[in-house]
This record gives C-alpha cells, sequence and structure tokens, in this order.
C-alpha cells in the first residue's frame, strides 16, 4: 500500500492541490475493493490526503478524528500550505490546548470531493482527464466509509473521539450511526441531522453563481485554462453572510465606510462590508476549486439522517455506545439550536449517554471556530470524562 | 405641462416599461427648475411614473400616497401590465378594503430610478442614448423629492395618510421627516431607519452577481442587445430568501423533492425550494432592469435617516404633527422588530402620536405583502381615528 502512495499521480492537479499534497501524508485505496458510494457509482482507486498530529499510543486507544467543514481541509493546526494562514483550530489543537497531540493521535482527512489532495472533480480519471462534472455526486456517508476505509489502512480499530463543526458535525453524527462500535465519544457541533429548506437555498443560489459563470465551462474550465472566479467568488460572498450573525456584522462594520469620509454615489465598496465580502470572495477563488465547491455544498443538501434511519432520527442512534457532547451557539442563524436540541431529543430517545451545552455567542456560525471559552471548558471536561472511562492516561 | 406628458420620448423603452407607461399615468416634471439630487447632480426634466384609484374629494383632504418596495410598482391594485399577475397589495386596495377607493385617492408613483416608467438608468439622457451607468446615484430621499414634485404638479396640498413597507417604509418616514406638515397619518411597515451591514451585505452580493455576468457590459447591455440574465437572477434568487422566514420555507417546501421520488445525485433541481428559486430567478428578469436593480438597491443601502438629521434620529421628528402607525413582524429577520422600535423610541422621544404592533406571524419579511388580518384590523382602526380628526367623512 505504502509503494502505491508513492506512486500515487500527480499529474494535472491544479496547484494548490499539489502544494498541499507535498505538505500531507496520503494513501490510495480501494484499489483492489472498490468503494461503493451511495449514487451507486463503484469508486477506485481513489486518494484520501489527510493530516496527523501527535503519536498513535501502545493500545491504539487515543485516536481522535477532526472532521472539517464545507471549504476547510486537513492542515487543522499548522500553516496552511497554499494561504499562507494559521491552522483553522489552531485554538483547540496544539501543544497545552485542549486536543494536545502530546495526548492524542490527531487525524485530520481532507473530504472526498473535495481539493485539497483528496480525490474529487479535480482529480484525473483513469484515461489520464479529469473527472470534473463526471464525477459521481457523493454524499456525508460516503466521505465517512472514505474515512474508516483509512482508519483501516492505518490499523486504527476504533476514535476516542470525533469532532467537528458544521459539515464536520455531520460527518461526526454519520461516523456515530454508521460505525457506533468505533466511536467511543462524538463531539457534533453547530450542525444539524439534515440540511433545512432555507440551507438548500443558500447552497443552490451559490451553485447557480458558479454555474452561471461563461468561464465554468460546463465544469470543463481546466480544459480551457480558465477559473469561474466572479461565480465562485459571488458564491462565497453569498454564504459567508450566513456564517456571520447580524450582530457580528453590525458590531464589525456597521455603516463604516471605506477608505472615504462621505457616501461616493457610485458602485464601488462605500462601505467595509461590501469591501470586506469582496476581498473574501476574491481570496477563496485562490484556495478553493468551483466543482468541489458544488459536490461539496450538494453532500451537505442531501444529508438527512433520520431518513436514512426510516424516517426516524432516534433510530440512527439505536443502542449506541457512544457518549455524545454536542455544542450550539446563541446567534447561529445557518445551524440554530432548535437543530441541535432535535438530536438531543433523538439521542435521549435512543437512551444514549449525552451531554449538550447551548454556548452564549453573537458571533454567529462561525463561532466554532473561534476562540470560545465557555465551549472549550465544557469540552475539556467532556474529553476528561470520557478518558477516565476509557482508561486513557495522561488527560489531565 | 400636460403637453410635454403626450411628448414624452418613448424611443429606446425597454419593451415592458413600454407597456407599463400605456397603462399609467405620468408626467414630465423638472424641465424649467431641475431637481437637485443628494449627490450634486441637478435632474431635469424627469419623467414620474404614477397609477391612482379614486377621487380626490372637494378639499383635496383623502389622498393617500402608497410607496413601493424595491422590486415593485405602481400597479398596486390591478393586472400587472408586465406579468399578468393581480396588483401586489389587492389584500389592502379595492372595494371594500381596508384602503377603498370609493373613499381615498390613492396615488402609488414608480420609484426614481426605477424601470416602470420613472426617470431612471433605462432612460434616454438628453442626446437620446440610454443613461445606463451614467445616471446619478440616486437616495430615498430623492425619490421623495419626486413624489412631492408630482403632488405639486397635481395641485395636491398635503396627504392624509403615507404608507409603504419595506423601502417604501424608509420613504414613508422619509416623507414625515421632510414634509412634516404635508403628512397627516404615516404607516411605514417592515422597515428600518438605517440599512444594516448584513443588508447592505446581501444587497452588494447581488450587484455583484449581476455585475460578474459578462452580458452586463459595465452597464451598457442594451446598447449591446444583451441582457444580464444569469446575475440578475441570482441576485433575485439571494435577496427572495431574505425575504422569507426559514420556518416559511422549511413548512412550504422542506425537503421535499421536485417532480422525482428520489434524489438525483446531480446538480439539477433535485429539491422544491431550489426550482422554485430559479423559477423566481428567471421570471424577475423579464420585469426588472437590471440596472435599476443596482441603483434601487443602492438607495436603500444609503439610507439612514439619523445620520442626515446630526446623528440623533429623533430630530428627524422634532415638532412633528404627524400621527404615525407602525408595523413589523415576529418572523422578519431583514427588517427586524427591533428596528422599528428603533423609530418608536425616536418618535416617543420626539413627542410624536405613535402607535405601533408586531403582528405575529411565520411568513418573513414578505408579510406586509401578504394577507394579515391583525395588521389589516389596526391599520382600519388607525386611519379611523386619523379621519375623525381630519374631520373625513365616509371612514367607517
Amino acid at each position: 500500500m505504502e509503494a502505491a502512495i508513492e506512486e500515487a499521480p500527480f499529474d494535472g492537479l491544479a496547484d494548490a492541490e499539489r502544494k498541499a499534497l507535498a505538505r500531507c501524508r496520503h494513501a490510495v485505496l480501494g484499489a483492489d475493493r472498490p468503494l461503493r458510494l451511495d449514487c451507486g457509482v463503484e469508486l477506485g482507486p481513489y486518494r484520501v490526503a489527510y493530516q496527523t498530529y501527535g503519536t498513535l499510543n501502545a493500545d491504539k486507544s487515543n485516536a481522535v478524528l477532526i472532521c472539517h467543514a464545507l471549504t476547510l481541509d486537513q492542515f487543522v493546526a499548522e500553516e496552511h500550505p497554499v494561504t499562507g494562514k494559521e491552522g483553522w483550530w489552531d485554538s483547540l489543537v496544539g501543544p497545552g490546548k485542549v486536543l494536545d497531540p502530546a495526548r492524542y493521535f490527531i487525524i485530520c482527512i481532507n473530504v472526498l470531493g473535495g481539493c485539497m489532495g483528496t480525490t474529487g472533480p479535480l482529480a484525473l480519471d483513469a484515461s489520464g482527464q479529469p473527472w470534473n462534472l463526471r464525477f459521481p455526486v457523493v454524499t456525508v456517508a460516503d466521505m465517512v466509509r472514505t474515512q474508516a476505509a483509512l482508519l483501516d489502512h492505518l490499523g486504527i480499530p476504533d476514535l476516542f473521539c470525533v469532532i467537528g463543526g458544521s459539515m464536520g458535525g455531520m460527518q461526526v453524527l454519520e461516523w456515530a450511526a454508521s460505525y457506533p462500535a468505533r466511536v467511543f465519544s462524538a463531539v457534533p457541533i453547530a450542525c444539524a441531522a439534515r440540511h433545512s429548506a432555507q440551507n438548500i437555498a443558500f447552497h443552490e443560489v451559490g451553485r447557480q453563481a458558479i454555474m452561471a459563470d461563461p468561464e465554468w465551462k460546463g465544469g470543463d474550465y481546466r480544459q480551457h485554462n480558465t477559473v469561474p472566479a466572479r461565480g465562485l467568488s459571488v458564491a462565497r460572498m453569498t454564504a459567508h453572510i450566513t456564517y456571520l450573525s447580524e450582530q457580528a456584522l453590525q458590531r464589525k462594520f456597521g455603516r463604516a465606510l471605506q477608505d472615504r469620509d462621505a457616501l461616493g454615489f457610485g458602485f464601488d465598496a462605500d462601505f467595509q462590508v461590501e469591501s470586506y465580502l469582496r476581498y473574501q470572495g476574491s481570496t477563496f477563488v485562490d484556495r478553493f476549486d468551483a466543482n468541489s465547491y458544488l459536490y461539496i455544498t450538494r453532500a451537505m443538501d442531501y444529508f438527512d439522517l433520520a431518513a436514512a434511519h426510516g424516517g426516524v432520527l432516534a433510530n440512527a442512534f439505536k443502542g449506541t455506545p457512544t457518549r455524545f457532547c454536542l455544542f450550539s451557539f446563541t446567534s447561529d442563524w445557518l445551524f440554530p439550536t432548535r437543530e441541535s436540541r432535535e438530536i438531543v431529543h433523538a439521542l435521549n430517545a435512543a437512551a444514549a449517554n449525552v451531554s449538550f451545552v447551548e454556548v452564549e455567542s453573537d458571533k454567529g456560525h462561525d463561532a466554532f471556530l473561534l476562540d470560545e471559552p465557555e465551549m472549550f471548558r465544557t469540552l475539556a471536561g467532556f474529553l476528561k470524562g470520557a478518558a477516565a472511562v476509557r482508561g486513557l492516561k495522561d488527560v489531565p
């Protein structure tokens, strides 16, 4: 298998993905046993790009899987190879932090359909052509299947904890539902058991913006040496508004003007909030693939854990041995607290061991990525308790 | 003046505008005394398109001005000349309705910058070329100035009531602040005294979507015989989400599929909410001008009544003789109740006569256009009281 990893074809990868792969680990899986996707397609071989922090202990009991959100990736706690920014969960992961690599073997895997090394529409098919829109539509369950396959490959039988926010939280729920025996504890943050109509609507706007861009070329922009930059930028701008609370935008920007003393009476960015959004849109294009954005938003839209279990969410967790700790944020309007409550109710109905904290925060959905002391304290306590039951040493 | 109206140049008008003008009244104003806009430009002559219902009484005391929202127009209570749909406020205006043309002389004026007959970027300049992006950026105060000029032209000294929702509510507030002696009663619905950072952000996304469309041609699409249909459609889709509540979307669509029994594993509209949004986007293009959309969203962004009065909102209403009745809706997240409360506080500080009702509704911002019995009952009572004070007859 190691040989196969080394021989993974790097040709045709986008620059960003090349940089990512040069800085993380990866495995080529499914060559012998292809992955059967929810859509019915069999995929294999496929590449899984991942990053690890810390060391797996002798009894393999300290593995923590971090599941990333829509546009994040495996570079959890280090400088990003493309943007040069700090790790997206540096606040939580690192020496002395709640998830300390001195104690845990921390793994984060770029999701299936992604663009940071794991196989997605950016990858090449057997004939050496980019998949683009011929890549099969994947689901959150498919993402989790590739993660389980990687753990098999790495010889990790089970996980001390699976943790993630937003789409990462959906993966956590899917892990607990699909592989209960492999999940000792689960921490779904700022997520839902199914994507709401409003959330599908916002994703659809983003996809339409990308597909409306003539540079998208029906998904074949790479062959045409174009980038649907404007469409992808508009998609990101729309999504970005949903990640912040109205209060956060008001506090951060209000009606403050950008580099001017008076209204410009034109269509330049008069207001700071416009300038900020334009910047968010334009920088996103440098680090994310437009087709990947289509696929991953689609996977989130398709997520409906109850539907996959006879329409009853509690069935997804029947007899679960997993210990759960859920978090939501008061000002998160993308995944409001009631969505977490529905999961808690289902877990209670399944007689699961579950804690739930609604964290007071005015930062909106993005709060899960920020320094939220109440969440960190509660999470540390939860992990300490779980570690004691698991018999994990060195967790204070 | 009547001659000027008849001679108004119809050349070069878009089809939709031509149809609109054929079905409503219009006046050409400002030929002798141009309108000085907030941006400093003097505009004139300019055309004002409007519709009226009912008859002005002998003492000219029964005039009601309805101010329309962003993409609405003067066709309040009749079949729309372009879409063929019923009037947008048919529920409120008509025989036996709260605003009955048998009692009131009802006027609605297409806003400055609009595309249903009033001068905007669609109109031709003195040289016969479409204004497009050379049209001056207008404000809500400019819109109100043209409305006051039309009333002068029609010989209507003052208004029994000025009423409107959303951007229409902004105009109502501006009327009360700028022409207090001409406004006997004012009904601002589902609006704010200044556009919030989040609202500016959503508008900016819409504008960027339009301007990203290569068919927009820097605003000169008419000369190129193109239409930035995809950009305008994405803009409308984004805005449309903000007009509905999360609950309304969930109730109306949830995760119901469109014309299929199972997920399609593709990027067609799997979900009804996607199909609905796409329809909203595509039909909008047939009735609204993309440049107008840029101008009118900009006017809303610029609206900040306190800023125009030394930073103190109460100053805008100092000594006001107007009777106010405000409405907000519990599930309106575009103009939430707290925005209306701020106006009420300012009116109280100015010792104004003010009523305020927060209507329980799960329909979101769009509730102001729908059949909301609590609002209608309260409004009827308010108007009855105002009519009694005014000495208006025939208001039961």
